[in-house]
């Protein structure tokens, strides 16, 4: 088996927060949604069944631990949570905090405009609370 | 605890295809993608991490179980795996089979142009095939 190694698209459209049991917790450069990307560090992966029995349920507790934490912070409407890799096929779950009126609300995020950048202590204000609400 | 009660949207949109142990597996009434909804059966769930502990486990060997059987009976490109509930509140989780070239491929389905109808032998065809490899 290879070594995991994170693709390059996402390593450019996101910062590592921190590593879980089994995935590396991302925050996306794109402050329009508080946008998180979860990679489970397992080589060559694409879909989530592919990932052994006991890593599928381990993926689920860490995302739904990441989406519940999420929530708390943002006050959010509603949690969106997807795995679709249509275009970056190195396995990856998408945990996003959705408010009634933002950037193509109630339709989904994925390819809809432009990223706009963070304001860095913005961005480091929220993941301290994330990162505090994990723990 | 009030009684589970399906979504009045959910049920206009899709047929129910059988029941597993925690979801309803449904199959929503566009033949542009093979796309299958699932709805746990229970009451006032909006968002994955509320269901309890077992229920979440439950809910991802299900969801990962269909999405396997899914690829295999439509070979496709890649799955996608979403519970996004901004519009449908009730929980509910998407799981759609995708292929290079398919309406707004590699874009999200959701809320994409308007549904078209299945020829219902294409459309049985496909359930019996389904249902056979979830067997």
């Amino acid at each position: 088996m290879s070594e995991f190694e994170l693709d390059g698209r996402i390593a450019r459209d996101s910062d590592l927060v921190t590593v879980l049991g089994l995935c590396q917790l991302r925050i996306q450069n794109d402050s329009r949604w508080p946008w998180l990307v979860m990679v489970p560090q397992r080589a060559g992966m694409t879909e989530i069944f592919e990932l052994l029995p006991e890593e599928q349920a381990l993926l689920s507790a860490e995302v739904n631990k990441v989406a519940a934490a999420l929530k708390r912070v943002t006050g959010a409407t509603k949690i969106n949570v997807g795995a679709l890799g249509n275009i970056v096929r190195q396995l990856h779950v998408h945990v996003i905090a959705r408010f009634e009126g933002d950037p193509n609300w109630p339709g989904p995020i994925w390819g809809f405009g432009q990223a706009a950048p963070y304001d860095e202590s913005q961005k480091q204000d929220f993941l301290n609370k994330l990162v505090e609400a994990l723990s």
